[in-house]
C-alpha cells in the first residue's frame, strides 16, 4: 500500500533533489524537501506573522519566509521566541501554525545551516531544532497544524508536534519523513514523534523508503487527522480549537504530559550526545559532497 | 474523525454533568459519567448476582446497583470478592461481567466516595479502584465484557480490561475515558490500559478531549471487538466464550500473562505513590469545590 | 473480527493435530502448523537453494525441504549460513525469501527436534531458531518474504523479521502465529516482533487464541503488506526490491537499526536464559506426553 503510494510520487528521488522551489511540473508539488537552499534574504521583516486574539485565547502563526519556510537558524529562533511568548501569556490557550507561502507548509530544514559551516555553528542550529520541537511537543496550549501545503520532512516534524493536524485536500500535496530518499536519517526523536502517531509499523516502512503521503494516504495512516478543502483549512482549524479548549486547561495538560513526557525526556537526557551525533554526521566530507553536489544541481537549475 | 465523534454526542459538557440516572431525553443515554452520585441503599441484598455453571466452568456476573451501578467502595469490595472467589476455583475457567440495569453497564466511580470524605477514606476508595483493575487484568480466567448499555470513565476501565468485548449496538449508547470534560485525570494505568488496546494516537486523543464513542465508532478504533443486537449481547458472550476455552489454559494464560505483566507492575510496584496522588489532587479544595457545585446541581435537578 | 476469523478456520484444533502433509481436505490448505514431525530425508541435497544476480544485487533463497519446509536443526543451519554468506558478500544488498514446495511456505518448527531429545540437543536446536530470527531480524539487506503458501508458527516468523511481505491471494492459506492452540507458547521475542508488525491489541488476541488469519485477513491486520494472485508473488517481490534499493544503503540501515535494536538487544542479552526456559518447558513430563500423543496419530493417519 505504502509502496504503491512511493510509485504514484511522480517525482521520484531525482524530483526531490532537483526541486528547489514550490512546483508543479510534474502533477504532484514537490517543494524541496528535506534540504532547502534558502535564498538570502537580509530584510528584517519577520519571518513568522503572529496574531493573538484575546477574545478567543487563540494565536494564530503564519509562517511569511519565501520561497517556501525553509527552518533556517533565524527562522528557528524566531519561532521560538514567538511560541515561548505565547506560552508565557497566561490568556493564550490554543495555537494554530499555518503558512503564508503558496502551497507549502514548510519544506524542512534550511541546507545553508549545514553546508560549509563549522561544527560550532553547525550545532548551534540542531539545538535550534531541538528546542522547536521541544516547545510545540511539550507545550501546555492546544497546538494545531493548519497544513496548507506541503509538508516534507521538518515541515512533517513541526505538524506531528502539534495536537492535532487539518490538511488542505489537494492531492498535489505531500506530507512525511523522507530524510533516507536523500541519504540522511531522521533522528530518534522524529523517529519518536511519528511512532506515536502512526504507530510502529507505519513508522518502519514510511521511515526506511522516506515515504512522502498525499492527503489522503495520510489520513489513511493517522499522520493527519481531518481533510478539508484549501480555502477552509484555517477556518477548521478553528472550529476545532473550540472543541479542545472546552476541556478544562488543567486535566488536558496534566493528560497532555502524561502522554509526551517520556518522550520529551528521552531527548532532554541526550540532548548534548544528539547534537554531538548530528555535528559528526554532517560534517563528515562523504555528506558534504552530496550536499555540495546537491547545490550545484540547484544552481544549475536556477541558471 | 474522533472530533466529529465527539460533536455527534448530543449531550456535551452540560450532559455530563447533569444526568445523575440514566435518561435519553436528548436521543442518546447518558448516564453520569465518571462520578456518580449514587442513591444510598442501605439494603443488604448483594449488588453484584453471580451465577456459576459447573458444567461449562463459565461464570456470569450481573451488576445490579441501581440506578447505575456505580462503583462505590461497597460495590467494589463485593466485586472482588466475587472474582478472587472464581478465580480460586478450579472449575472456573471463564467470566462474564455484564449490567442487570437498564440502559447502562456501568457509569463509573461514585462521587459520594470522593466528596467531603478524609484522606484516609479516599485512599482506601482508591485502593479498591486499583484493586479491580488488578484482579481483572491479570486474571487467570478468560473474561469478557458483555457491555449492555453506556460504559464511560470507570465502566469503559471495566470493560478494557477484559480480554473480549462484545456491545450493544445501540446508537445510544457510549463508551470512553472522559475523565477530562469533568476536569479529572486518568490515572497512568486507565491510560495504559487503553494504550494497549487502541494505540497511542487514538488514546492521546480520547483521554485530552474526553471522548465518548458510540458503538459503532468504538469498533472502529477497536475499543470494543464486536456488536450485535442488546438481546443477543449475552448469548454471544457464551459463544464467544467457548471459543476462548478451546485453547489450552496454560498456554493461554502464560501468554496473557507475556502481554500484561509489565503493565500490571507498573501499578504493583507504584500503589502507594498513586494513592498518595489520587488523595491529594481529589482533596484539594478547587476538586472538592468543583464537587460540590456538581452534586448542588444534581440535587436541583432531583427537586 | 478475529474470532470469527477463527471460526471461518475449517480445520480447527483437530485439523492443525492431524494434518502433517499440505492437503487441501477441508477448503483450506493446513500444512502442519508449529510443531511438523518432517519425514527424515538423509539426502545431502541442499535444503534451500540461493541464487544470487550480482547485476542486481539481490539473492533468492528458495526453500526446498520436502514435504513442508519444517524448520529443523539441519534446515535452520543451513539457513543461517546462507544468509550470513549473502550479508558478508558487499555486492548483496537484497533477499528475497520464498518456497520451492508447493502449497506452503514454511510449516514451523521440527516437532522431532523437540520429541524425546536430550535437553543439551534441545538447547542446540533452539540457540539456531534464535539464530534465525537474529541474522533476518538486524540483516543489513532488504529482506522480502514472498509467501507463496501457507505459514503458521515458525514460517511467520520468519515472514514478519522481513521488511517487506507480499503474499499470495489465495483464501486456502494461511498465516499466523498459532503455537497456543497445540498447548505451545510462543517466546517473548516471537511477541514483539509481532507487536511490532500489527501492535499491541491485534498481538494479544492473535497470541491468545493462536489465531490463522487468511491472505485477505492478514492484509487487514497488517501482518501483510500485499496480496497477488499466487503466479505473481515473486515477480511482484522482484519489483519491490527495487523500490526498496532505490533508497541509499547507509540511511536505511541507520534508519532499520532504529527501529529494531531495542528488540534484537533484549533477545541477545537473554539469549541463554531463553534457552534454558526453553529446554525447561519442553522437557517437561507433560509435554513430551503431548507431542508423543500427536505423533502418534500422525502414525495412524499415515497408516
Amino acid at each position: 500500500m505504502a509502496l504503491r503510494a512511493a510509485l504514484r510520487n511522480k517525482c521520484g528521488l531525482s524530483g526531490l533533489l532537483s526541486q528547489r522551489s514550490s512546483c508543479s511540473s510534474h502533477g504532484r508539488v514537490c517543494v524541496s524537501p528535506v534540504l532547502v537552499a534558502q535564498q538570502r534574504n537580509n530584510s528584517t521583516s519577520p519571518k513568522i506573522d503572529v496574531e493573538f486574539d484575546q477574545s478567543t485565547g487563540v494565536a494564530v502563526m503564519r509562517m511569511q519566509s519565501p520561497p517556501v519556510n525553509s527552518l533556517s537558524l533565524d527562522f528557528l529562533t524566531e519561532f521560538c521566541i514567538g511560541v515561548e511568548k505565547l506560552e508565557m501569556d497566561k490568556g493564550c490557550r490554543g495555537l494554530i501554525i499555518t503558512s503564508n507561502q503558496p502551497k507549502v507548509f514548510s519544506a524542512g530544514l534550511d541546507i545553508m545551516e549545514m553546508y560549509g559551516k563549522s561544527p560550532e555553528r553547525c550545532g548551534e542550529f540542531w539545538r535550534a531544532v531541538q528546542e522547536m520541537w521541544l516547545k510545540l511537543y511539550s507545550s501546555d496550549m492546544v497546538t494545531i497544524a493548519a497544513i496548507n501545503g506541503s509538508s516534507p520532512a521538518g515541515g512533517c516534524l513541526m505538524s506531528i508536534t502539534c495536537d492535532y493536524r487539518i490538511m488542505a485536500d489537494n492531492p498535489r500535496y505531500s506530507i512525511g519523513l523522507n530524510e533516507t530518499q536523500l541519504g540522511i536519517v531522521a533522528p530518534f526523536w522524529f523517529k519518536d514523534t511519528m511512532l506515536n502517531t502512526v504507530g510502529h509499523r507505519t513508522t518502519e516502512m514510511a521511515l526506511e523508503l522516506g515515504l512522502l503521503y498525499n492527503p489522503s494516504e495520510a489520513l489513511k495512516i493517522g499522520l493527519v487527522d481531518q481533510l478539508v478543502p484549501e480555502d477552509q483549512v484555517l477556518t477548521t482549524a478553528a472550529q476545532a480549537m473550540t472543541k479542545w479548549l472546552a476541556i478544562p486547561d488543567h486535566a488536558r495538560q496534566i493528560t497532555k504530559s502524561m502522554m509526551r513526557k517520556p518522550t520529551v525526556d528521552k531527548l532532554t537526557s541526550n540532548r548534548e550526545a544528539d547534537i554531538q551525533n548530528f555535528v559528526s554526521f554532517i560534517t563528515k566530507d562523504s555528506i558534504q559532497k552530496s550536499l555540495r553536489m546537491y547545490l550545484e544541481m540547484l544552481k544549475k537549475r536556477r541558471a
